[in-house]
């Protein structure tokens, strides 16, 4: 397979671009690739390019771009934001959110969220080497780390949240009445109107720390009408595998695996 | 959380009941519990009991079975057909089948398979502690390798297998026609009358290696009548993340993360 390389510059036929140290390091100590091999160069907004490589140093290198293999296309505008983890899970849900074509990946800190020194830098390496090889044009920015009260206050109204409460329905009949009734999460999904509609509409996903939320969040959440609580079975799911879950039913029930789907810009 | 320990003995209330080394290890040692501690224990047949820790010695221990906290429950009867991929995403494999509710995980060996030695007994005790943290009250059991075809050979036939079919219709074309056709898996799991039952239906996912089903397996696989060609979405996933998709998207469609369902026995 020939290896991809995302291209944080602008890309055109005929030009050349450079390549980083990472790069080249990679290219020739991993892939034992030389000058004169073929690779594929991408990004979000110009698309996907046949390549060469044309200089391979210590400090860094070039490519000459060819001819274009793959147009720009419309991708799924899909946030996560999700409870840092401890570092293996944490960097399992970077990429497997980024394979699941998640556009932001936004970690939130939450009450019982036990923080590491978030590295924003080497997660956004991960998304980036997830997206080389999942086939994906664009990479998902990773954010600064949020309180989750700033983020909701912050929040745009019309931009629903699925709110995946590991807890269900166990501790909240305090809220409850059907506003407040955590339902299974395709059957939220399903209720949505944007099945009707042929283009995927913006979404969010929330997912919690391994204690999961707190009451006093879980009340402030379902205070909002742009928020809906969902449950995942009944079994207790870790951080990352109710991440993976979530984003595969989101993309099965109103995103781009669908059939028919227009993802063409 | 008080911890839980899966017994594969008979479990009644006033009974004793043997604690292995390994357990008695991870007692003391991890979770530093002494003499007279609480725990759970669990299995599927009985249940899952109180119990309290009466002996804690190197070479094994004692626990005092209490009253029952949990009756048996009726679970989803789902088969995990995988191809086994190496070390790290195997063990991913093991540990979130499991937690999605798998009741039996069964490595196939197809020809792209990278077949690393098979530890049976390791991918055991790795289903076992994760069906202690999920708080499911069985444990899948772990087939020996088999090998694609003599699997499919021995196939009841009433009894459908969705196939993830990485490669979807790229390569397929020459399969042609609707029968063939390698429709969105959430599609293929709805289109399943087993929607209109309360009750879960058997099932199976079959999911490949790393490099995917070779052509003359897909188009043997595709020639039975119980196998159902699914995709998963327009990105390449690695083998781990293909299964937390399908599995969640099997329980969510005609699984026991639906509401209602019969889950008592």
């Amino acid at each position: 397979m020939t290896p991809r390389l995302y291209i944080d510059a602008t890309l055109a036929t005929e030009n050349a671009v450079a390549l980083s140290q990472t790069q080249v390091h990679y290219l020739k100590n991993v892939l034992r690739k030389e000058e004169g091999s073929e690779v594929l160069v991408f990004n979000g907004n110009e698309g996907e390019f046949s390549a060469k490589l044309v200089e391979l140093k210590k400090r860094g290198g070039l490519a000459a771009v060819g001819p274009r293999t793959r147009a720009p296309e419309k991708e799924p505008d899909l946030t996560l934001l999700f409870a840092p983890v401890k570092r293996g899970p944490l960097e399992m849900i970077i990429q497997k959110a980024t394979e699941l074509g998640v556009s932001r990946l936004a970690p939130v800190l939450t009450e019982r969220t036990v923080a590491p020194k978030l590295n924003i830098e080497r997660l956004q390496a991960i998304a980036i080497e997830a997206a080389e090889q999942c086939g994906r044009l664009s990479v998902p920015s990773v954010d600064k780390p949020i309180k989750l009260g700033a983020l909701i206050d912050a929040w745009p109204q019309d931009r629903r949240i699925i709110f995946c409460d590991e807890a269900g329905d166990d501790e909240t009949k305090e809220w409850g009445g059907q506003d407040g009734r955590a339902a299974p999460i395709l059957e939220t999904l399903n209720r949505t109107d944007s099945k009707a509609q042929q283009d995927v509409v913006p979404g969010a996903l929330l997912t919690g720390p391994e204690g999961g939320f707190s009451p006093a969040e879980r009340a402030m959440l379902r205070a909002n009408s742009f928020v809906a609580p969902v449950t995942l079975g009944p079994r207790i799911l870790r951080a990352d595998t109710a991440v993976i879950a979530a984003l595969a039913l989101w993309q099965s029930a109103v995103g781009d695996w669908r059939d028919g789907v227009v993802t063409d810009a």
